[in-house]
């Protein structure tokens, strides 16, 4: 039968289950990456284990996150990661190499494999014909000891790419339409996979764009075919010899059907504060601008950068923005040095910044009060900039860039010069000697725990009866970002589990903590439509455990969090009747006989509502593998639990 | 009668008083700078002076301390200065220009002209022979109103150079030559004047490595000729019409003499935690570090990052350390960029910052706990970087860069390779097109003041009598960075004085903030040598000012605290004999009668120590304008009670 890509990339790895979509099914991971703000964790995860090596082809662990400093905590971090790839055999990427998206692409990527990753963009490289996803932390670190890793087979939409970009339009327009037509819930439990004519133009970078963003639709993952774009790429890379040729069978179909004409977009813009808040740039011009922000892994090619510094070449950005530059790799910054692109850049006004995530996170470049600012990046969620009432839009390269000039949202097309010609050096300088390579014989290291790197708490299972109230009732789309921020005063907290929970849910409330404390028991957290979207981290489901949250009730559950939940033993239940998310208000008390108990696939679960005497029936989605993670209280008691043997 | 230059310079701009040393002085200002971090406050301070514009021939505000921008704060202060820049007549330099020093020195410097700035290294300018000496803000602020700073005359040391550097030997080694023989207190109330010989070999960016220094020193000002190297570097920066030659009268004698053979100098380094704890690098070698940084005002010349380059050309940094380059300004970025320097320290593994302060103000770049960073910056004072048990030491980039290469510290004389040769480029791309000039025309133009841009509290006189506790006693040289620590917590509250008093003493004493909270009222702080030592931070005065102490007593005070104690109405008094520092206990509880009336120059001041029932003999060194300043309590209080007409 003739496959699609996403179903061929699924069935070569598959450990268990069928390509049914909805069913259970579980893949054989080829390799794992990690970022710094999750990748302690999942080091002190994989500690746990007490295996002596990681059991993956390839395991990286990038530093790209919390690159600030600002005090002991993040080079303490630094310096922990680099002792635990030491030991387990993972590569180490520095700080100053470059975000990990990108630079596992250019240094790792192989067409055909696997990837497992400890941040929500991981999916980018599905640009190059890989099947890339983005998971929990303690998911990478089963992963990197070999566990297969679970999930629900999801649906495959095909996208059909017809026709050419026009000028000043680019793959950023490509994605920010898919949201505009999709939503930020439109991929919930799909791949999307790209195909037709419309890729002929677009290089695995531009590709890398859409399959980034793929994450703000809720996909599981995206894929694009394994062409000669990847293998160009390849060979760019130095790496040739690990081009695959991929693509799906002759004939394939797909569970859902989209078609863009690429000839047809004009660029796009995505409003405050979230990514699918998209109109054309046109209908937003004029309003003055703080800030003009270029980089991140939504826009993290070469192209991203060279278009730029050929439209401000011999001109001056408007002397009331900051035109911040934030470059993707070393390769990258080593490429526009020589290039001589940076020194236009430079001239022109901008401001050059280390390479890594930076404000993309939170982590610097916050705008001013009440001022915009236009970005590159793949994110918009409220405060997420490290501004509370921040006022961020989400664009291409080309739009931020004639903004930056102008001094207000200006539609490129606006530029009074011919659409720069850009094409992709045949040869960039090989990153890996600036990884530190895994061993080949291990050796005795000792991890280096500085005195901000705290153990996991231990967490007891659910009770027979689950009560207490209702701590926080959100709306929809809530994103982790939310729930747990990132930014400069939190994200150095990743490796200490009861500071960083100060922080939970303080974005939408902040007396939640003192709530919580306050309590000191068990409660409930209700939520609505796509609960838990965006970032991957766990934290966002380790610190509302650690504060008392058992469980979670939503309309629906973005797929990473939902996952994480399960993991740190927290029950995800779901609204049979979207309506009866109105019977449940804040402080109602809530009663749950035999939590794990009652749960059977396919059967409502019976919930009280004590303080107004009434029962509602729920229901939830969770497999039988899954039942039994939290009948365990979580995974780690449950790897613990079923291996005894383990060293610890 | 043949004049050394520091006196033609203070000649030719004298207001009033002679060059007697001790004698109180004022002079005519030509030019002004501040940096963010310090101007917001001498904006305000120049606001409430109520003139449309200022009287300077040049005045300069530069963005170059507050640039991580983790919230609205830094931001909000950016457009602030911008639109202050632009309602009073005042260069903006935006972020991404670099650091004021240098970058003033580019732009502005002209041999011959006073220039006065809210940063204690101002005195940098001093390497291209102009009288530059750092203030507090207000002090800058009441410069730029056209009134003459006013001072003690200084002693004049004669500082001949003889000889030629060694090869990996730099001007750093000088100056840590310097701190070795005299300490941090060593240039108190001294203008420290090179010349001889050894000049000959040092470009005008060498002598800025020295002169910016010669605030560890404690001196007031350092000057250098304005020679032929003056002139190559006026002509680099196409400013040669601005060249004037200046140098001391053929028999000029000075109140004291030094000499330095250059080519006995070794390789220097200064250990924790204190600039003149200076060593030979031999000394302390094969300790291994985690950091080597290269930047800030104290090794800002091109040849400071271009030595560097050509050493880790085709080689690669320690796996270990995290070698941070920090470009001084925008025209050296793009200068490394251009010739392909740049691409070395990028291939070699090196981190590239943002062009600014950065760590060497605790901005970023904070080292591991416990472990070593070297810094080519000019201060190592006690948690200055941001890590509080920090182990920094002060070098040579040689030095720093080496010691990046093998891990450990390492003398640079150890490389396995010849000396570089560096010689300066002819010309150097223009900077000024990128600093906002004022307009011709003052336009209306209204400030933008985002919501933590605070108004300065009012403070009242002192009391008739004052009465109150020692609530803190501390020991010699304690630096205005522990009065009032800078940092990226700190830095940003830099506009509001509330906030930021939070943070007084805190390195000191972490209960410091609760017991004057506690205490409510008037209080002592007890001293000992070359009290309020290092930056020029008027917040070290305000602070404890809005907290209560209303008078200080030490055994010595660095210059610039002293005048901003005066300035905000704080009465600085000094043990007649230092023995009594050991009668003063904290807690004690002290009485001052009639503290301002009792003042007269060279009489003694009587101070009870009720606790004890004794009474103490002190003196001071006021004169008679900073008594009649006291008076008023406080700089502002006098502006504005002697010029009630000024429009506030």
């Amino acid at each position: 039968m003739a496959r699609n890509l996403a179903q061929k990339l699924i069935e070569s790895h598959l450990h268990s289950g069928s390509l049914e979509p909805g069913s259970p099914i579980e893949l054989k991971i080829d390799q794992t990456l990690a970022q710094d703000a999750t990748g302690t964790m999942v080091m002190l995860e994989f500690e746990s284990l007490g295996l002596p090596r990681v059991k993956t082809e390839v395991s990286a662990q990038y530093v790209d996150h919390n690159l600030l400093q600002t005090d002991f905590k993040n080079a303490d971090d630094h310096l922990f990661l680099r002792s635990a790839c030491r030991k387990f055999g993972v590569w180490y990427s520095r700080p100053g190499n470059g975000v990990s998206h990108p630079v596992h692409m250019s240094c790792f990527g192989i067409p055909g494999k696997t990837l497992l990753g400890s941040d929500s963009h991981t999916c980018a490289a599905g640009s190059m014909g890989m099947l890339a996803i983005g998971a929990g932390g303690l998911q990478v670190a089963l992963a990197m000891a070999g566990t297969p890793f679970a999930l629900t087979m999801p649906k495959v939409m095909g996208v059909k790419l017809e026709g050419e970009l026009p000028s000043w339009v680019s793959a950023k327009d490509i994605i920010l339409e898919m949201l505009r037509r999709h939503t930020v819930k439109g991929g919930v439990n799909k791949v999307i996979e790209y195909y037709g004519p419309g890729l002929d133009k677009l290089t695995a970078m531009d590709r890398h764009v859409i399959a980034n963003m793929g994450q703000e639709l809720g996909a599981t993952a995206s894929v694009f075919p394994a062409d000669s774009a990847v293998k160009a790429f390849l060979r760019q890379q130095q790496r040739e010899s690990d081009f695959v040729e991929l693509q799906a069978d002759g004939g394939a179909s797909y569970d859902e059907q989209e078609t863009i004409d690429l000839s047809k977009l004009e660029p796009l813009i995505a409003c405050p504060s979230s990514p699918d808040k998209v109109v054309p740039v046109r209908e937003v011009a004029g309003q003055p601008i703080y800030q003009s922000y270029i980089g991140s892994s939504a826009n993290p090619g070469l192209r991203d950068f060279v278009i730029p510094a050929r439209m401000v070449e011999g001109r001056l950005v408007d002397d009331a923005v900051s035109f911040d530059i934030n470059p993707t790799s070393r390769q990258l910054l080593e490429e526009i040095s020589r290039s001589g692109d940076l020194g236009k850049l430079l001239e022109a006004g901008a401001r050059l910044h280390q390479t890594g995530c930076n404000g993309c996170i939170g982590m610097g470049q916050a705008p001013a009060s009440g001022r915009i600012s236009l970005r590159t990046v793949p994110r918009n969620f409220p405060g997420r900039s490290g501004t509370r009432e921040d006022q961020v839009y989400l664009c291409s390269p080309e739009t931020a860039t004639i903004s930056a000039l102008k001094g207000e949202i200006t539609d490129p097309r606006d530029m009074d010069m011919d659409y720069p010609d850009f094409s992709e050096p045949d040869e960039l300088s090989d990153m890996r000697p600036l990884l530190l390579a895994p061993q080949e014989i291990p050796t005795e290291v000792e991890l280096v725990k500085g005195p901000n790197i705290e153990p996991l708490p231990d967490f007891e299972g659910l009770p027979r009866t689950l009560t207490g109230p209702i701590l926080l009732k959100t709306g929809d789309n809530v994103s982790t970002d939310e729930i747990l921020p990132a930014g400069s005063d939190i994200l150095p907290l990743r490796s200490n589990i009861p500071e960083i929970s100060r922080y939970a849910f303080c974005r939408l409330d902040e007396q939640f903590y003192d709530r919580a404390m306050q309590l000191n028991g068990d409660c409930f957290v209700v939520g609505g439509e796509n609960y838990g979207q965006g970032s991957s981290r766990e934290h966002a489901a380790i610190a509302p455990r650690y504060l008392g949250v058992r469980c979670v009730i939503a309309k629906s559950m973005a797929r990473i969090h939902r996952r994480n939940l399960i993991n740190f033993g927290i029950l995800p239940l779901l609204f049979d009747n979207p309506g009866d998310y109105d019977q449940l208000e804040q402080d109602a008390e809530l009663e749950l006989d035999n939590p794990v108990g009652q749960l059977e696939p396919g059967k409502p679960v019976e919930l009280k509502i004590v303080s107004a005497n009434k029962t509602l029936s729920l229901r939830h989605d969770l497999s039988p593998a899954e039942i039994k993670t939290l009948g365990h209280g979580g995974l780690i008691n449950e790897t613990r639990e079923e291996h005894p043997d383990i060293d610890r």
